[in-house]
């Protein structure tokens, strides 16, 4: 009898343990290839209030038509939800507008990277013909009408209302959107019951599948290049989408004209990846299913089961964080 | 006679093949999770060369003594490979000098990440009163007597010579110093010739300690923040350096002011480690060698034999690339 209660106790003890072992685990993980996504500092508020204002500036556009929002939808995980975006006349684009959330932590900017920054990335939708096909003096000439904007910019920049100006107010204000404290961060600094089990199992899968790879750092992705159909055949790739190669899939290769660069782009963030469908430089995939199956297919050379993807789903899901713009 | 033949050429065969599989196994490596630099694009030559000569111009400090260059010297991997750097009256410094090489790619500036990019870093040194200990009205009364400065400033910003506008050239230059072609990034386009069996060894090395889960993508490093001492305590590695801890030690702390950014600090680019010791937020390591032993201990609660680190310097040497100033 007592041999017995001590049998039934020790059984207990190991299915505590046992119980136990994903949690000690999660502690342990110090050194992950990701990292938390930091608070925004060090910006001046005035100026993100300022730049919040001018990024729903329907002005900048050649019509009065669209602002940035138009095609970045604070609380559409910061894109339209669109393949391609349209601009004025409601003139189509050519890429899949990326999310404008923790944008100030990728390299670089735009899916081939031809802006270096935040500031000069404006330059793009503002002169693009299928965006807002205008240009900063036209702008400063329709906004400068605007007295009390004007004496807001001259309060905070000494040349009062420049093009220059515009920029740095609007990419201020982008770089205030992070979106700090998702479950996987915190996870990351150490609370264990962030995640659920199936989480931390999704993010497991993530790395052994080798999606960590190209997808890493505080933006998990947005650190670097990688060639579309790294290991299975490009061509093969634009076989299954079924629509043309078109000079938008060249990538980086439209900005360097170097043939090595063809088919070059930007690793995207996955922070949102569960709130900005579709997917891709061209907006072709419509679910996350999809996209971890091409991905694997043509970027990993591996075919991952169903259930293996929805366990990375589920993890995505706790890279998203806070901001109020996102969440109202 | 005829059979000994048949084994001698099976051997040579079996002997090739051997020789050939680290080749093979180079070709293979597509998802890397450390990218080639991109080669700069779409800057303005002119405001390059512009901001080379704003970067030279000890009129952005007080006394008309020291530049950017002087402490981020070109030559010298971009540093001044001294502990802390010396700024006006032989005032020390607080942080170790990083390299403006590849600072572009960097997700933030500075070691605690108080700049969002280049162009905000100008800021930095500008102000502080141990570095150029000036401010950009008594720095653009200073240039504006320069005529022929004035004229290119002119000729390529509509507002002139404006503190906007040097930073613009300044930060414009600075992005153009990005470092491709090394060794590294030409293995991982396919020239598995690129790389010794050495370096190929102390890159999986690399890998297999766990360095790659902070210092991956295009720079190497530059993606993230990491805690000083993530494994071992924090305190026991301010011990083995000897001296009290002070403000600048803590790191990303300084910028936010929440404990949990204690100890915080931006993950440093390793793409030009080899030319830019000493080491660390402090410079208070001079090699490679002791500070790999040291992020092992601390970061990774590991002990790397001597032999193993010998291997990863030798390939950290393939990481640098090429720019004209770097090796004239």
């Amino acid at each position: 009898m007592v041999s017995k209660v001590v049998v039934t106790l020790r059984l207990y003890l190991c299915i505590l343990l046992l119980c136990w072992i994903p949690k000690l685990y999660a502690f342990d993980l110090v050194h992950e290839p990701i990292s938390p996504i930091p608070a925004a500092s060090n910006l001046s508020p005035e100026k993100i209030e300022l730049g919040e204002s001018l990024f729903h500036d329907v002005r900048l556009s050649k019509d009065n038509s669209i602002s940035c929002a138009s095609c970045h939808n604070l609380s559409k995980g910061g894109t339209d939800n669109q393949p391609v975006s349209r601009g004025v006349n409601d003139a189509l684009g050519s890429a899949n507008a990326p999310t404008v959330y923790n944008s100030a932590l990728n390299f670089m900017q735009f899916w081939d990277g031809r802006a270096f920054n935040l500031r000069e990335q404006t330059n793009g939708p503002v002169h693009n013909p299928v965006e807002m096909n205008s240009n900063w003096p036209e702008i400063t000439h329709k906004l400068s009408h605007d007295r009390p904007l004007s004496e807001r910019f001259a309060r905070l920049y000494p040349e009062g209302l420049t093009a220059d100006n515009i920029q740095d107010a609007i990419a201020t204000f982008e770089a205030s959107l992070l979106t700090s404290h998702s479950p996987f961060d915190r996870w990351l600094k150490g609370d264990a019951q962030a995640l659920s089990e199936q989480q931390i199992q999704g993010y497991r899968l993530f790395k052994s599948y080798g999606c960590i790879s190209c997808h890493q750092g505080a933006n998990v992705g947005g650190n670097m290049f990688a060639y579309l159909g790294a290991v299975n055949n490009v061509q093969s790739y634009f076989q299954q989408r079924g629509t043309p190669i078109n000079p938008p899939d060249y990538g980086r290769y439209n900005v360097t004209g170097e043939l090595e660069d063809k088919y070059l782009f930007k690793v995207p963030s996955l922070r949102l990846a569960v709130k900005t469908a579709p997917y891709f430089h061209d907006g072709s995939v419509s679910t996350l299913q999809e996209a971890i199956r091409l991905m694997a297919r043509y970027q990993l050379g591996r075919e991952i089961p169903d259930n293996h993807t929805e366990a990375i789903i589920i993890f995505l899901h706790s890279l998203v964080g806070e901001h109020p713009r996102l969440t109202p």
